[in-house]
């Protein structure tokens, strides 16, 4: 059947995603500059770089959280075809482009240019949570060849309730960057924190607050 | 036996090809430079470096489809042998090459030596596409022993009449930066989006086209 | 069930976790510097950068052997849930930090500002041993559910004794590079040792000594 | 059983060895450096990159075959121990040190200190080629403890056979370095080929020739 023959296991894909989310969170301390010898003691030096760690805590934390939520939608996708792989590789460039706007923030953050830097990083922060809904609904939308026999149905909608506030979120996040980039920045945090809850915990705590 | 003894699963194989094309989509990013602190602002610095960025996006592609096909490559191929392995390497050295003539084409994208960029680019597609016929050949040479049992072989026959066209396609694509280097980066991202469709489909809209 | 939701297997977190660490420990070479064409021998030149490979060997030993112990802790813990993946996720933080204090280390290691150094490569180290114990302790905590079925509980029980040394180990070795920073460095290699030998040798070695 | 605790399956060690190979593999490309926009032509550039080209080729085909014996190894490895993981980063030791020597390769190839790059080079392939032997031998030694049921004792035999000739190759390659750098650089290419072949095929060739 010619369907048939397109739809595969996800093991792989699984895999070579896992590959891609650990390089990209494992290159971010590529970007935290070392000090170099000089008139300056190291201990100072090494202090006047926070902006460096801050930016590369908040993006390992938004990578990881990522995965987290990479692996929770796939406990549900059981098979993959063509369409599935290429909104998946579209999330992955997301993830792959991070270390960069994450570069830029660590550079210019408590600089002049701060608003900007945070704009590119929240900016494909939001990409990256519009590719996640696209995937899920895809992969929702294709029940019967896509999910697992034993797919919890109610859970993946608590699933997709949570993801849908996603990108609305970091519209949020990326306003509030034109009033306190700090404060853009640790929603940015704090959407991380959010997404790492199950979608249950998510969704109830959502509608009790 | 002997024969036997040197013919194993593909997990490996996989596993560690896989592993390299993870680490070489991954890469692609490290290539984009960081903008500095100085007297141009910010905004402007990054919207200038637009050839980096359509160089990181179209060898993404690249990559990804690249590995979109050896994923359906392997679907069919179930058992290696010494050689394949070997081909298997060939298709990789291509493969961990690429971040090197991205960042070429990323640098002078735009200015006065970019045709010997783009050639260099697609040179080394060209290059992966051969590795990819090389390989696949073999593999379906040696059907009664690399191939699964339940190999549906009229889509084998399939993928390798879509392959057999990349080699080709990447001529045509070599040789149009003769005339327009836009162009001919136009067509490699378009040859991309043909090998990201399953080979049914390919085939067919070739035929009918 | 809510609580049945968010347990899965570990397949996927081991992955994952393989992947940081073997990316972590293959980024450490990258801080080793090519020393260029110029007046002085390239032997010469390679032999003054002995701090570079001495902090590449025992940063490389030091997560080797961390990841010999995640392994060895996931073949007792057989599930996760949320907060197992967060908490491993705070160990790769630490796992994928280590190349930036190990740089600092290669760079400083025979200058003026060593012990600063040695403390930040010392730090971190704490850090990572701090959190493995979290993780492992809240896998022991959950014996029902995060525990295989057949698990050796005594053999568990050494575990648990075997790394509550370890952030008590790691302060003298902090407090130790304000006496002298190469002893520090060479306690820092013996705790790897101590923490590679199988619980059972390390706890009935401590018990004799 | 004390002994038995501390013995487990090798997947997991096999897919740590899978990425710090498949990383190393492909930061060898970092080596090769981006030609800047400048007077000199780009074609130009590229070509006088020509060391840079050959090393990278050379440790690729390097790391890529030890890869292939890890693979072939551990088809008749089936469990390890700790002293087999210690081991396996012994050799991974070597394996991701490589990037090293070989951008000390291509930067002093062709260049007057090139003897002591080569020397470098030749040296860390016959450390990988020793802790190779050494780990193979350990794992053969406790036959009835780590090797897989079936093995075939004949066909380990001949692997032991092969493997035991690489330390002594590599002894002749680094002392051929002193009479010429490229012959060396051959031989190394060479041995390479050596290893990528089946050990019935190449001990019998070793016989005959």
């Amino acid at each position: 059947m010619s369907s048939n023959a397109t739809i595969s296991e996800t093991g792989r894909v699984e895999a070579f995603s896992d590959g891609v989310f650990a390089i990209a969170i494992t290159l971010l301390v590529l970007e935290v500059k070392i000090p170099t010898l000089g008139a300056v003691p190291l201990g100072l030096q090494l202090a006047r770089q926070w902006p460096q760690y801050v930016s590369f805590v908040v993006a390992f934390m938004f990578i990881g959280i990522m995965w987290i939520n990479h692996h929770r939608m796939f406990t549900h996708i059981k098979r993959s075809d063509t369409v599935l792989m290429l909104l998946n590789l579209l999330l992955l460039l997301g993830v792959t482009a991070l270390p960069f706007p994450t570069a830029v923030l660590a550079a210019h953050l408590g600089q002049v240019d701060q608003r900007t830097a945070i704009l590119l990083f929240n900016g494909t922060c939001g990409f990256i949570a519009i590719a996640f809904n696209v995937l899920w609904r895809y992969g929702v939308s294709k029940r019967g060849h896509l999910l697992g026999a034993g797919v919890d149905l109610e859970s993946a909608q608590k699933i997709s309730r949570q993801y849908a506030f996603g990108p609305l979120l970091y519209i949020v996040c990326f306003a509030l960057a034109y009033i306190n980039v700090l404060a853009s920045l640790a929603l940015n945090a704090g959407l991380a924190c959010f997404f790492a809850l199950p979608p249950q915990v998510a969704v109830r705590h959502h509608r009790e607050g």
